[in-house]
């Protein structure tokens, strides 16, 4: 379909950045978590080069945070994931599927260990928080779930060390990945995380005072004047070069997280109190369907994202688009197990593609 | 802020009847529980005139049910919305808020009972179905929570009984206000009720199998040529004037139901189990502020939604706009209880509007 206007309303919440947003060549937003969430500046492909090349700062207020706090902190997070959470340490972040009693993702957030009774759940597209507050109040958890006041912003790029330093200070360059440290901004403690959705490299900023928001968008960009900064956002192309699943687009929860790779976060003899393990005990080894990479070498234009073969539908592209760099169109598709343990190509439209693991390994990628 | 793109993605969900919108004159799209909701055709305005005149056809598929089956699914409903259900009759719709254990209103959806173990809660902005399922894990009731392939078309307008008839038999002259009817459509029965999200009348057709989506869409089309049918949705013109408030704009979760004039839905003395019922008992009569509504005789620019007197903050604008009927700009605004008790009127920008409860009464309107 062709681009439509996006109404704006009350609804379709703004953010703490949006007037800086506003003040530069944003072209396209899409909606996620309720609230505003950039998709395009200069172009796809233009937005996409400077992002592997120099630093750009990206308005992810939409990573809503779920916090809980309380003496049954620890117990509900660890209810809610079948990932082990006990060994996290404070300030390190887990990537941590959600998933229901059927072994459902409900969302996969990053979940961050702020204290021993205080976890933050940095979250996809969907209202954690209900479902949290739901599990609190039917097991009668002495815990608090509420959406603090935080809005994160991601500086992502390779020069992304160089320019958060200028800002936060040397100490930065020696948090290591998904870790975090409570620097200051401006006389405000904040948490900043090596973390963020690319594989350029780079930080994420947990801004905890909405008056700052404006203050540390302009150092940003002040500071990295020599080093190209950019305002930018999470970028398609990089996003399936590197293999990075949606929840919404790539996930949800009819899926469970075998079929989607992430089997390595779950250990299925863990001595945890975790409401999918059960079910995710019965499914292990078991799914109808994986999440696999699909290489074209020509651009596709999926009109119908069924993928079929012998007139029957053995699955479906949730996610796809032309690389510049690899000259390739990429797609993430969830395709039957039966067919996979059969073939190792496909045809849509008539033309072939050939079926890969997730992430693409470069092998593959390079022509 | 001026408009810009909607990026769309399988996240931003299309409908079933998308193929039929896009062959419109569509121009804008919101995003509504993770779905596409069409928000404006020829203009604002016209749509405005030609919903009261004649009738539309809005795709309202965003209405998504969360369904609750099996022997505790009157116990859930009733945990959930501190409205008593136990009097509705099978076909019968409640405007039914749900609140939390605080008060807060998680969302504000019809609940339909289908049979005495069947419930449809047809939602409003927010993941219901996650704050069911929690509540159902975690007081281990005997229910299966579900959002079924149902795809509401709303049929709306003066002329929508003429058209419903139509195409689903005289027998929808029938149906009250907030009740409804399993109709056949090709073979297949469908909820059909008397309901919709304007005031100008109409029919919400619920239709619960796909693949007659676009024959659903045609027949209408067909049938309603010299009726002027067209493709419509949810007008804010309309909607404003009517005094309907919308989830995400004008309430959240933030609200308790009587800061927003939901008193009437609440029997405080009522013997029922409902899990909001004690901080609401606690709450009534002490709300410290209120949705009202706002005239003003010249359109208004709200750049900034606040209201303030004597440089206090006290209140702020939630929906606004301009009525091409009465020659008012209209706005819903929640206004601190300390303030209305002292003044009739606010300024913003230096334009004087009057303060009047919701919904607006033609008295007012008219000048």
């Amino acid at each position: 379909m062709a681009n439509k206007l996006l109404s704006i309303s009350r609804r379709t919440r703004s953010t703490v950045y949006t007037d800086r947003v506003e003040s530069t060549n944003i072209k396209a937003y899409t909606v996620y978590n309720h609230m505003l969430l950039p998709t395009e500046f200069e172009s796809l492909e233009a937005d996409y080069w400077h992002l592997c090349e120099h630093v750009q700062v990206w308005d992810v207020s939409v990573e809503r945070q779920v916090q809980i706090t309380g003496p049954d902190s620890n117990r509900l997070v660890q209810l809610m994931t079948p990932r082990d959470i006990s060994k996290a340490v404070v300030g390190q972040g887990l990537y941590a599927p959600l998933c229901d009693v059927d072994g459902g993702i409900i969302n996969d957030p990053i979940a961050i260990k702020h204290s021993d009774n205080c976890w933050w759940l940095s979250i996809a597209d969907s209202d954690v928080k209900l479902w949290a507050k739901g599990l609190a109040t039917g097991f009668g958890l002495d815990v608090k779930v509420t959406e603090p006041d935080v809005s994160p912003l991601a500086v992502q790029g390779p020069k992304a060390e160089a320019l958060v330093a200028r800002v936060f200070g040397e100490s930065v360059r020696d948090i290591r990945f998904f870790h975090g440290k409570m620097l200051d901004f401006q006389g405000t403690e904040m948490y900043v995380a090596r973390s963020g959705w690319s594989k350029q490299g780079g930080f994420e900023i947990y801004l905890n005072n909405p008056d700052l928001a404006h203050a540390l968008w302009d150092e940003l960009f002040e500071k990295g004047h020599d080093l190209q900064v950019r305002a930018g956002c999470p970028n398609a192309v990089e996003r399936l070069e590197s293999g990075l699943l949606s929840y919404g687009n790539d996930i949800d929860d009819s899926n469970n997280p075998f079929e989607c790779g992430l089997d390595q976060y779950i250990k299925l003899d863990a001595n945890i109190d975790s409401l999918s393990l059960p079910a995710l005990r019965a499914l292990a080894g078991k799914q109808s369907q994986q999440l696999v990479g699909l290489i074209f070498d020509q651009t596709m234009d999926f009109k119908n994202k069924k993928v079929s073969y012998n007139d029957q539908i053995v699955g479906e592209v949730t996610s796809n688009i032309w690389s510049p760099r690899f000259k390739k169109h990429l797609a993430f598709a969830m395709m039957q197990s039966e067919y996979l343990s059969n073939q190792s190509a496909i045809e849509i439209n008539g033309i072939i593609g050939i079926i890969t693991d997730l992430p693409f390994s470069q092998k593959v990628l390079q022509p």
